[in-house]
């Protein structure tokens, strides 16, 4: 993934059709006007297709692998399709699994829980929390925090520095150019912010991975819905993304890469599924043998219905053509980009530059606001829905936001009064479903708030930014 | 649980709407018939209800807890408003969190993984595999299987005795009666068996727990859909169950009970969400305060649509009147086994006998038939769905068949040809859903195939008995 694989002049496609593309929301200042989803990047509405699948599936829904009923085989046909249509949109190689999860979050700590015993890994300051957090939970895996890099080069030679340290020496490839042995080395990187919609330049940094004797697991989650990913082409070992980001939010996410440290690792849950045999030993104790496919790390009935509708995404988006939802991405991009660029007090956060490649996800702060209050007034005055908080991506956003990345500070909760500097930000994301309109109404409504202030005032409950009511 | 709490003189009510009541499935005998499901126990339809329900809500999905949008807002208070719902139907405690899980297997994992440190785990052998096998994940854990009981009464004293040769002496409450200090102990039993739809004595093994010292969590995977729950009543510590059992087949499930524990342990999954704080430290490391409500075992992106139709199934196994659920299924049973015991080959799974209060849930042998080839007949020739295997209970399996227990047996794979010794076993399983009809096509295709054999030849395909075609 780099900057010349974001262009800009392929055809553009229309919208794709959403659920939710006609719901009216109320307005504080009278009536009701069609909501704007501006927060593709938290959830994005289902497809349409997506919803119509399911719709026609539920009826047949039945147990998975082990009944003996027409609909049984019938939905184990259905959950196996959909996990080679996921293997195939994700350009997996004839050794990759394809894990069900539940989300991102899920597919990452149970990848650390498969790491090899004491696996170094390597993970940038700027990751957001469900891919920084995981690996220590892990007591004998070493984790390396890589400071924010400012520009996508620097993302590489960083890496490449830290990577260096642990080289093992010409004489033996088992020891560290130090005289230690090394072990095995994981590093993660997301693929694109889901602060500042960057693009990371995920083939360099999985080049020089592999040239130190690690792997790469790259964080899709912001990634898949907007971008191609190809797992052989940018040399990943592993992707993760979550269903609900990319237009299939029914409870399910995926983990693709090397079968090797899934299938030696302990089953990510011990139950039904997971186990080949199961039997008791003549001292009390039981004995199991676990299976060595993806059902090791899939215990458990298996959410049929989450995994068809992840599939049923993948293709549409292939059927829509990839590159023209990319191209009307970048356009909608631009459209925001030049229309908050007209307005001096909006400061929008990044770490890459104006340069960067990015998708449709964009964090900024306004000069005199609190950014809740902000995203209150836009969803309250112009039904438009945006994100305000640190994203959980706390130590990213204290960095962009220019305090000290080591003040803590709760998720989503506003925290100085209107006026004071900026502990938060506003985030506005979008995608393959996403109308010129709500992107227009989301640039006037940012214009009109900083031009002419908030038209009702705003107090805090329950940690959300609502108007004053009487 | 007692005998006493499954009454059959309560009213009865009509079958509750399900999806897939009208679909037709093809018959090797030719033409089609509708679609008998007749394997709840692994994954029931959803009702009609849950299913309008979700189309309902579907459109107006949106990100939860930290979105500022007026969908956001909503979404977050159905998300948090289906918690409240499931509270009540479990007759929940105030100091119990209830936390949603993607399966009973998942909400039993979790558990383990909270367990304090040392923990003993007290569990009979006859349980399934979800809640047999997580507490062994943990290094640091003791885990003690329990020898099958043959009557109720009986397993009330096999735990009585487990738990007795852990008694602190009277001088000490933290010490054991043979000297050693004692730490905090668990019983996991399920609410009704898996194989044999038998109930368990809960509430008498919840205060035999209580007497030593222990805490007890319920497996309510096959209980819940066919019976009231009560925690508080019953007195257990944890309950257990999935939404794919209980009509609501959206990828969530619910671990619901003492708080204490869980919020003490480490977070079950590391992410956002969970994490309430997070900071780089001055020496390079990342600080991170988790949060010690239901979020801290919760972290990514909920599946919202998955505990909505939870709480939709549980509104309306209420709204129909659970009693007169419990007095209809109860005649679905005696319909099947007053049928079955009028075929003397066929011989029902049973650990404690006739007498026994049981779910819809049973399991046979049929003499001179292997389980796999006469469950492939009832699909072929009756369009009747049903499990044959070892329904993931290996040991239970074993020991009722009356083989050796320690013998492993592939899952759901059949082991011997037609005519050999059972090795596996046929399960039926039906509840609020099922029409008459359903139950007596099952007992009419079981006298028909006994008596004249299948029609059509079989043979194993991918583990599955599939008729053979030209």
């Amino acid at each position: 993934m780099s900057a010349s694989t974001v262009a800009t002049d392929r055809p553009v496609c229309a919208p794709l059709d959403v659920l939710g593309r006609d719901v009216l929301v109320p307005l504080v200042t009278g009536g009701e006007v069609d909501y704007a989803a501006l927060d593709y990047a938290a959830s994005a509405p289902a497809l349409q297709r997506v919803w119509d699948d399911v719709a026609a599936y539920a009826p047949y829904y039945g147990s998975v692998h082990r009944g003996a009923g027409y609909l049984s085989q019938l939905s184990t046909d259905l959950f196996e399709n959909a996990r080679t249509t996921i293997t195939r949109f994700l350009g997996c190689r004839d050794d990759d699994q394809v894990i069900f999860t539940r989300s991102t979050t899920d597919s990452l700590n149970l990848l650390a829980a498969a790491l090899p015993h004491s696996t170094q890994v390597f993970v940038f300051e700027t990751e957001h929390h469900a891919s920084l957090l995981p690996w220590e939970q892990r007591d004998d895996v070493d984790v390396t925090y890589l400071d924010a890099p400012r520009t996508s080069r620097q993302a590489v030679d960083i890496l490449e520095k830290a990577l260096a340290a642990r080289e093992p020496s010409p004489s033996s490839p088992l020891r560290s150019s130090r005289g230690g042995s090394i072990g095995p080395a994981l590093v993660c990187v997301t693929g694109a912010s889901n602060v500042t919609g960057e693009i990371w330049p995920v083939k360099e940094l999985a080049a020089v991975a592999h040239a130190h004797g690690a792997r790469i697991v790259l964080d899709a989650a912001q990634l898949a819905p907007h971008h191609p990913v190809d797992l052989a082409e940018l040399d990943v070992d592993w992707a993760a993304f979550s269903g609900h980001k990319l237009y299939a939010p029914f409870g399910s996410g995926v983990l693709a890469g090397r079968a090797d440290w899934l299938r030696e690792a302990d089953p990510y849950l011990a139950g039904g599924g997971a186990s080949r045999t199961v039997a008791r030993r003549p001292d009390g104790g039981v004995d199991v043998a676990w299976h060595t496919t993806a059902a090791r790390h899939e215990a458990g009935s298996p959410n049929v219905i989450g995994a068809y509708a992840i599939a049923s995404a993948c293709q549409a988006l292939t059927d829509a053509g990839f590159d023209a939802l990319v191209a009307r991405e970048q356009e909608l991009i631009a459209r925001v980009r030049t229309g908050l660029a007209e307005v001096p007090e909006v400061r929008i956060l990044s770490l890459f530059g104006d340069d960067a490649p990015r998708v449709g996800v964009l964090s900024f702060v306004v000069d005199g606001w609190n950014s809740s209050h902000f995203a209150a007034a836009l969803s309250a005055e112009y039904g438009i829905g945006v994100r305000d908080g640190l994203f959980c991506a706390h130590p990213l956003v204290r960095t962009l936001l220019g305090g000290a990345p080591d003040a803590p500070a709760e998720c989503g909760a506003p925290e100085a009064a209107p006026g004071e500097r900026a502990l938060n930000a506003v985030r506005v994301s979008f995608g393959a479903g996403t109308p010129d309109e709500h992107v227009d109404r989301f640039v006037r409504a940012v214009k009109e708030l900083v031009a002419d202030g908030a038209r009702w005032s705003y107090r805090t409950e329950d940690g959300r930014c609502v108007p004053y009511t009487a």
